[in-house]
């Protein structure tokens, strides 16, 4: 506007009208210039947010795929407990030993576990078990037996950065005797067909290890959710309780969907 | 162009000066459009490259830190050993309960747990420990005890979508007598310094709970991790084995910078 002024004071009469054009050429210049870089703006931003919306997008699919709905109120123990054990893929599984070195100490060895097909959820820890493994063997000599279960299977303790030995890092133990279930029986092809779903690696176990299902013949449930020591659970009731643990099933199709 | 030759051929000699002026105006419009046009473009592109690194380094970080140094070759044993202890923040440990329902069964709770400070592994495993926990009543009358733990605690079986019993996930099963270490000796120390270091939740445990430091005397090592059966391994060349382990103390330091 300054410059269009200072041209049309310095313009001559003969000059004026080709000035006027001159000026008014160079508004347009600039208006055109200014809508131009306007437009680009608009269109970078849009991208932009295009772009970002899809990493947000990933960013969450990937938060959401890690992670899996929230157990229960730490006051409701029963779901608690059959949360947790539902959502566990393995526990540690305590035996006496019959190993000659530290025979009848406490054993301890890792196995992989369902209590049920993903969507049927029993409240029954069930085992493929080889007469090989360690387990198997203790079991064969002294049935009694302990499973333990941590919410940090889960990742919920991590990611609520709670200690795995804080007691809000839910711990289950289940205490009984571990008793073999007889071969084409409903309860073995169910628990089978239970343990292959949960852990596909088991279809390809070694054939000559005389594989078997076992389960947990519950005798004491101990739980530790809270601050105020440990909660027992009667036995019973924690079978009883109506939950199925569909969330394993929506867990799991989130993390075959990556 | 074409409009402008357009408004040449149209003009008559009276307006041929003001149209060329005209003419020479619009190609200028046209030529600052683009120029404007391809700087916003180049800007776009510019800003879209800093923010898509912004978020690939983002990313990157964030899978860096959720994984840490893997562990050694599995015919390494006294290395995979000494790694799959130090690497792991939890323990199950076995005992023999007092618990009246479960007299005498084998037991199993969850233990935060060090082998030492992050940088400096012992390939002992320490604990921190309250006379009113499970483990601590048990060990109080029978101190033999068996700490597990498995690489699945290190999220390297996850990763790699080994099933947590597949033997390939390496499992240490560490046999002997717990024993608690006396106060105001080097070894309470460093083992509290450890514990606390790596479990900074350890620092707002209730004080009123008599706490004390505790070890296991290890008498039998027992792993896991290949096909072929369980490995026995040689406490004392466990123990001399020279590894500090100084990958947690990065893995920590990733997790921090977070």
């Amino acid at each position: 506007m300054f410059s269009c002024a200072l041209i049309q004071s310095r313009a001559g009469d003969e000059n004026e009208r080709v000035d006027l054009y001159d000026c008014k050429m160079k508004w347009a210049v600039v208006l055109l210039a200014c809508l131009c870089f306007l437009n680009s703006l608009v269109e970078c931003k849009w991208k932009h947010e295009r772009r970002e919306n899809h990493w947000r997008e990933n960013a969450n699919e990937m938060t959401t795929s890690s992670y899996r709905e929230d157990p229960p109120d730490h006051t409701k123990l029963i779901p608690m407990a059959r949360y947790v054990l539902h959502n566990a893929d393995w526990a540690s599984l305590a035996t006496i030993s019959i190993l000659p070195a530290i025979e009848g100490f406490p054993f301890s060895n890792v196995k992989s576990i369902v209590d049920g097909s993903l969507a049927n959820s029993t409240g029954v820890p069930y085992f493929y078990m080889s007469p090989l493994d360690f387990s198997a063997r203790d079991l064969s000599k002294n049935s009694r037996a302990t499973v333990l279960v941590s919410l940090e299977e889960t990742r919920y303790c991590e990611n609520k950065k709670i200690d795995p030995e804080d007691p809000r890092c839910t711990r289950l133990m289940l205490s009984g005797k571990m008793k073999k279930i007889k071969e084409r029986t409903p309860e073995y092809e169910f628990a089978k067909a239970a343990l292959f779903e949960r852990h596909p690696a088991m279809a390809d176990f070694p054939p000559d290890h005389n594989w078997f299902v076992a389960k947990l013949k519950i005798a004491q449930i101990a739980m530790v959710d809270w601050f105020g020591g440990a909660k027992y659970i009667p036995v019973r009731d924690y079978l009883a309780y109506n939950y199925t643990g569909t969330e394993m099933l929506q867990f799991r199709n989130k993390g075959l969907q990556k």
